[in-house]
């Protein structure tokens, strides 16, 4: 259920009306007053901003029922989340003033000539004279982004705009959207790689499958700095670091547990990719069509990947089908495809993580009751699969340890690291999972990752504290 | 001569030496002393910092003969350019802070959703909801930075970054920097193509002639957002700002001079190109192999035009020759071409713009006591003609009124605008340009932009102020 905050701004006839009926006339309709500001007092009327939490379906409702009481005159309805959006979300700011001609000629001509010379000598200078080591390209072609689909460039803004403020907020990394007006593969890497020089890093975002998996790999190859598509690695990492906690909650073994995978696109190839990677012996991966099962032949290069790996199991089945006797359902896929049924056919102690936005494959108020450890990508629900969990961090470790790539073992240990977050007397059934705003994640996800890039000779520096 | 700041950590042994023996020493070696910091005081010695102000040729000697001092030990030499480059010269701000998991829900999912899909609905409404109203990318292949020519999209960084504090400070217009890996006429359209959803405007940089002029002129016809190649129009339009002040001082007019432009690349055909739009009827353009006449053939597009145009003479010379009996020199070429005598062979009241860096066409020196106006790229003599003064104006101005391009009738309006700065009662042969530190100057261009581009008709917004 989506929320929204709106601000109802109102005159009031003060002979007519009085603020407990306009209080509980929202209350009534579904809304909740969060907050009251005077725009104007008087003695006869009086105009009040009203900040009112709503959920979206009765939205309508509560500005309508304020329209008919008699003496309130509804001047205008604002929505705060589109108040927030105007004018963009971030911007640019220079690092120091420039106040006279003497600081022009340093940060500009004819200064800047030294520096500029200096790197044009000697290259990887520009991880220290440009802002290079702490920038990271928020890359999208717009065409998966959230549930909404192929919207285009200009609506998938907004999304990577937010990405860039937390990216900033949590861990000081300067984040900028490339929004690409193309959607061809090619293309799309060419231009990437066109535009590398100026970033430590770039962060793919929100391209559609099966696309995005040549796209990342063609431009890791092709690039020396870490390509991170957060769809694909972003989503497993937690589901991981989830799921590592969900383990030791119900007492089973990463090797032990039979573990269903349902749609295998962009996050579902990563997530299977490092279950294995994490030692799972029995991988059943699911789409459309059934269970993808050992030595079949698929259209998709990940699909036929998958069907060569010795723990994907050979049965064929549907979902319904396969889930039988799984210990843990992993859903990457669309809402309400599975019943109370499905779930109480797989073993005791079962563990769902149902993640299709924004209704989870099994609805969860007929899934709490008959699941031991039950997660979702909402965020009304204990147990939140969040992927702002993992980027940030991710990238504020590559980009100190300037990082040529981000390989398995760092993710890998990004996962443990957020997993570590929880502690052992902190964990229990709803609590998996910490909260994003947690500021240990960011810390100790760096940490891990810049180990991990160590020991695999892919960092290109040791920061100082690992000195 | 080039100036820079070095900051010289020193310790002093007080037995053996004073800090009037240092003062001495440095200043006797050509710097000059703006601060001291002592670091650490102390009984026998003490640890200084000392900031010298030093012209480039003579920063060895300042430090060597400190060395070579009794008393001293130089602990650092730290250089003050190199300094306030350190981790580049810009940041991503977030616009808002994200404090709780309300706010995140509004800046980033699942608010954002609704924002995006307002968008995919009505494209125009990213002017509102995202950066691109107040957002321009500053790009370059770094083929042709400064003086240094084809350094490399790394060692451009550092000029570009200069340009984006200048784009905030003096206009408040958020720019980036995009420097690319590539020097391919079509593959630089289609990167900016692709990238361009996120930006309000692009400004060209450095880009190396003759690739500029297709690369400016295909975007501006293919993209609706406006291209501007500053080191073509930029330059032309403080040249055209500089000479109608320089022909008031002189009380010419411009309809009536003769001008001699020298050097047709980049710069210099858009100086040619606005000087006829501005009404000059006697016009030689000049390169390496001398006059550009009408009715002459040659290899470039940009040439072949001028060679059409009515105003362009069609006697052939050397530049030696052809400047004889000029009113006007405009030099964007090479260093020391022109004698003192040549320039004697002008007219009375004769103007010459100087242009070339580091080195004018004439040395300052001998152009000096023979010409009634003189203009040059430096800083260190009067009448700087610096670009400085019209991309932060010329800018703020297209962004607010959402101009689908930047015109020939906004550009002379620009140039006009700067000209209009320097008012009757300061205007003398020292001092045709405003400063760039001047606040006028971006509101005049701003202004006069504006209304140019609603007279002919690409504006798409009438900004509040003009309403």
């Amino acid at each position: 259920m989506a929320y929204n905050s709106i601000i109802l701004r109102l005159e009031m006839n003060h002979a007519l009306v009085n603020f407990g009926d306009v209080a509980s006339t929202i209350s009534k309709a579904g809304g909740d007053i969060t907050s009251i500001d005077v725009i104007r007092p008087g003695q006869e009327t009086s105009v009040r901003d009203i900040t009112v939490h709503v959920a979206d379906h009765v939205e309508a409702q509560v500005v309508e029922s304020l329209k008919q009481l008699e003496g309130i005159q509804l001047i205008n309805v604002s929505d705060r989340t589109f108040l927030v959006h105007l004018g963009g979300k971030i911007s640019v700011q220079p690092n120091l003033p420039i106040k006279n001609r003497d600081d022009l000629s340093r940060v500009y001509t004819p200064g800047v000539a030294r520096v500029s010379t200096a790197i044009h000598e000697n290259p990887e200078k520009a991880y220290s004279l440009t802002i290079k080591r702490n920038t990271v390209a928020v890359v999208t072609d717009g065409t998966a982004v959230l549930g909404l689909g192929d919207i285009g460039p200009h609506a998938a803004a907004p999304v990577m705009e937010g990405k860039a403020m937390l990216f900033k907020q949590l861990a000081g990394v300067d984040a900028f959207p490339i929004c690409l007006d193309t959607k061809d593969t090619e293309s799309i890497i060419s231009t990437i790689k066109a535009i590398s020089p100026i970033f430590g890093g770039i962060n793919l975002e929100d391209i559609s499958s099966p696309r995005c998996f040549e796209i990342e790999t063609r431009l890791a190859d092709e690039l020396d700095i870490p390509i991170f598509h957060d769809d694909q690695h972003g989503t497993a990492i937690v589901v991981i670091a989830g799921l590592l906690n969900a383990l030791k909650v119900v007492g089973k073994r990463m090797d032990q547990v039979r573990i269903v995978v349902n749609g295998i696109g962009a996050a579902g190839v990563s997530i299977c990719k490092m279950l294995l990677a994490a030692g799972v012996k029995r991988l059943v991966p699911v789409d459309r069509d059934g269970a993808i099962v050992r030595g079949g032949t698929y259209p998709y290069p990940m699909w036929s990947w998958l069907a060569e790996q010795p723990q994907v199991e050979d049965q064929p089945g549907s979902l319904k089908e396969v889930i039988r006797d799984a210990d843990v359902f992993i859903g990457v896929s669309r809402g309400n495809l599975l019943t109370a049924e499905d779930v109480m056919s797989m073993t005791p102690d079962r563990i769902v993580f149902a993640m299709a936005n924004p209704n989870p494959e099994i609805d969860p108020e007929a899934a709490l009751p008959i699941v031991r450890v039950f997660a979702t990508g909402r965020s009304d629900y204990p147990n939140q699969i969040n992927n702002v969990l993992v980027f940030p961090g991710i990238f504020r470790g590559a980009l100190d340890c300037r990082a040529r790539r981000i390989n398995e073992p760092m993710k890998l240990a990004a996962a443990r690291a957020i997993a570590a977050v929880v502690s052992g007397t902190e964990l229990n059934e709803q609590y998996i999972i910490p909260s994003i705003f947690n500021e240990q994640v960011v810390t100790k996800v760096r940490h891990a990752v810049i180990e991990a890039a160590i020991l695999t000779g892919v960092a290109r520096r040791i920061p100082p504290d690992f000195r």
